[in-house]
């Protein structure tokens, strides 16, 4: 089944916005085993709206239209599927009411022109807005012949949470049912971090060719490593479950380390884990990440339970004064293990996690750009940290002083933007892989 | 003039990389004053390939194809080009020259299929490439009838600063040739931050209104603000940079201290700026935003100059060890002062800036999720942080007591993480502004 998603804005074609809802369109259809082999951007016009959909529909057996349905007379994607399906536009009472008092539950009064949105092509089913205002509908065109399928048109909002919501609720179920696929079909993601595409690949090549369901697949995510994505098509979500987490055991057994999260989360939720495991708490000691480390970890969801602080040492100045490392080259294993132990000092952490080194463009101590050491420090008595938070960072760090430490010296590609990044995430994947042999 | 952009490549399809390339190319040709009304993304398939060509050059005077000119089989533009143009490929041997000297350069050997790269269409000139292998092509088309003008098609490759390297040499000069416009068209853009789009348009309605060239368009860019782009045409250069110059003068009148930067630079160049002019060194003391205010600086080419470093105190306890807050409640101005003051002393910066609050999902200490107190702290004698670096932060607070300070409290909208990059560029803005006034 062939299907072809049709992004509805002119702010998309003069760049405003990036159209980032076609892609992920493309990733679920991908996901569900449907062709899409063809997508499109056309501006807030009638007549080139209703030609890109007539075109799509004599190339596709059904068309996703994304955007076009909100409440302003630029807003034209019911028109055009109007137009395209040979029937007029109706006033929906119900959808009316609804929309109505979702404005008057805030104490709001409708515009007249949100009216609009509760207009419907004759014949069309509404798919119910869950989370704004303007409903999506599902078209079918008579078909041509009888020997003919029907093709079908979806309209779903161009906001992206909303269009996320109604894809996965009610266009996915609705495109396999057409299709003939089994009701199920299910996918869940490993993410690994330290093999390449291809190697990931030779490794498990037997297995990926000769399997058909469930599917593995492999995606490339920049810095954050390949996925690792398997499939299953079952009649039932259990049955579906059954599949995919099977071969995750599989494939987890096979990669091993490799693997930081079974369940498509980002490497900071890792060291989360690990350190919640443990019951440990965390510092951060960055140069020449700037902060982009310790602002990771925060966006993780209940960090405060395990994540105590952060010092940016950006002037050798600050390095030594706050995080007490020694005179002389700062760019060195050694100053990035006294960072770690510093600043977990400084925090009252059990554990801390340290990087020095040089972003570029010009090089530094005599290091090239993208020279980066990345240095770690564990307390040896877990539950020290509870004792330190009043005491100076003097006292602190003889209490702390007991402890295991270790330091790498990795070399980054790219520019100076690239190399924070790459900095960033090897630090946390090095933290991770350290936890968890603790 | 119609321009249409072709977007190559199944993992765009897929999802697996988001198609910025036309959004990006999208912009360039509204600025340029060209139309472009449809734009579309195909796999690496020949026939559907030639198909979308043939599509797209049935509506538009120019196709932009962008993508599938690598050196590996399923890179098809080239071929589909040809076919398109009813002409062979034939090897360019200068460029063939040029490819393989390229890889010698770097001790390398090239692989055979790198000599796909240097085949053209018969008849095509070619773009020369400056940033990696991939040239790039200019193809006209036979016209159909004597009356008709003829179209052309432009190949470049997929990776986005090779692309843009070439569109901004050789496509868009072409382009502008072909419509007959001025040589030159330059455009200049101001930055704004804390008024909304419409705001900003009604303060200067009757000159945009009336104006043609140089003309002025608002572009809404999320938490970063609104863009005020200018864009002139003239016949030379000089003459275009006097048009848009003047207009920005103007507009820089009107607008006041809502402009950040007037050549499209991001908040964190416009705070570093006011540094540099004064001769002050920053120190940032973060809490909820967990570090991004610090990442944002130190993104910042030449941050060493004016950058100390920051201090992310998540646990309340490192608020009061680091920074010397008071006890009693964090999220109050009071405390955002002190940290402001505290951190200044710490890194031994002239000059301290301060986030507390609450992201949320949940309150905290009685605030709503969105609540954000943000204080600064400007030191009395600049050039005190020159002897604050050797002595304790209790010595360089002491010495750093004499000072300015201030705070406010904002209440932002939205989730956790988009109340942290809220409430980084509110602070960043806060603190351009009460430097400029210094």
């Amino acid at each position: 089944m062939r299907v072809e998603v049709l992004a509805v804005g002119t702010e998309l074609l003069l760049g405003q916005i990036v159209d980032t809802n076609s892609a992920w369109i493309g990733e679920q259809l991908a996901t569900a085993g449907l062709d899409c082999l063809y997508q499109a951007k056309v501006g807030d016009n009638h007549g080139r709206l209703v030609q890109a959909l007539r075109d799509a529909l004599s190339r596709a057996d059904a068309v996703i239209v994304c955007g076009g349905l909100g409440p302003t007379p630029d807003d034209l994607s019911r028109e055009a599927l109007a137009e395209v399906l040979g029937v007029t536009l109706e006033l929906d009472d119900e959808l009316a009411v609804r929309i109505e008092s979702m404005f008057s539950a805030r104490g709001r009064v409708m515009p007249m022109n949100n009216l609009r949105q509760a207009e419907v092509p004759a014949g069309a089913v509404v798919i119910e807005q869950r989370l704004g205002t303007a409903p999506g509908l599902i078209c079918e065109l008579a078909p041509r012949s009888p020997s003919d399928g029907r093709k079908v048109v979806y309209a779903v909002p161009g906001v992206p949470y909303e269009m996320k919501e109604m894809i996965e609720r009610a266009v996915l179920p609705d495109l396999a049912r057409r299709a003939g696929e089994p009701a199920v079909i299910l996918s869940r993601t490993l993410r690994t971090w330290g093999m390449t595409e291809s190697g990931l690949a030779e490794t498990i090549a037997a297995r990926v060719d000769a399997q058909t369901n469930p599917t593995i697949a492999f995606l490339a995510s920049g810095i954050e490593g390949i996925k690792v994505r398997i499939t299953a098509k079952a009649p039932t979500t259990d049955a579906a479950r059954e599949l995919v987490d099977a071969a995750a055991a599989q494939l987890l057994d096979i990669f091993g380390d490799v693997v930081f999260s079974a369940n498509d989360e980002p490497m900071e939720a890792a060291v989360a884990h690990e350190l919640t495991r443990l019951g440990l708490t965390l510092g951060v000691a960055e140069s020449l990440t700037g902060g982009l480390v310790a602002s990771r970890l925060v966006a993780v969801a209940g960090a405060s339970e395990w994540f105590r602080g952060a010092v940016v040492a950006y002037d050798s100045s600050v390095k030594r004064s706050i995080l007490g490392v020694d005179d002389g080259p700062v760019v060195s294993e050694a100053a990035a293990v006294q960072m770690a132990r510093g600043v977990a000092a400084a925090v009252g952490s059990s554990v801390g996690l340290a990087l020095t080194g040089v972003a570029g463009p010009d090089a530094a101590e005599g290091h090239a750009p993208g020279t980066v050491c990345i240095g770690w420090w564990l307390a040896d008595t877990v539950g020290a940290d509870d004792t330190a938070d009043t005491a100076g960072a003097a006292n602190a760090r003889a209490a702390l002083a007991d402890g295991r430490s270790g330091a790498v010296t990795v070399s980054l590609p790219g520019d100076r933007e690239r190399v924070r990044q790459y900095a960033t995430i090897t630090a946390l994947d090095l933290l991770r892989r350290e936890l968890r042999s603790s």
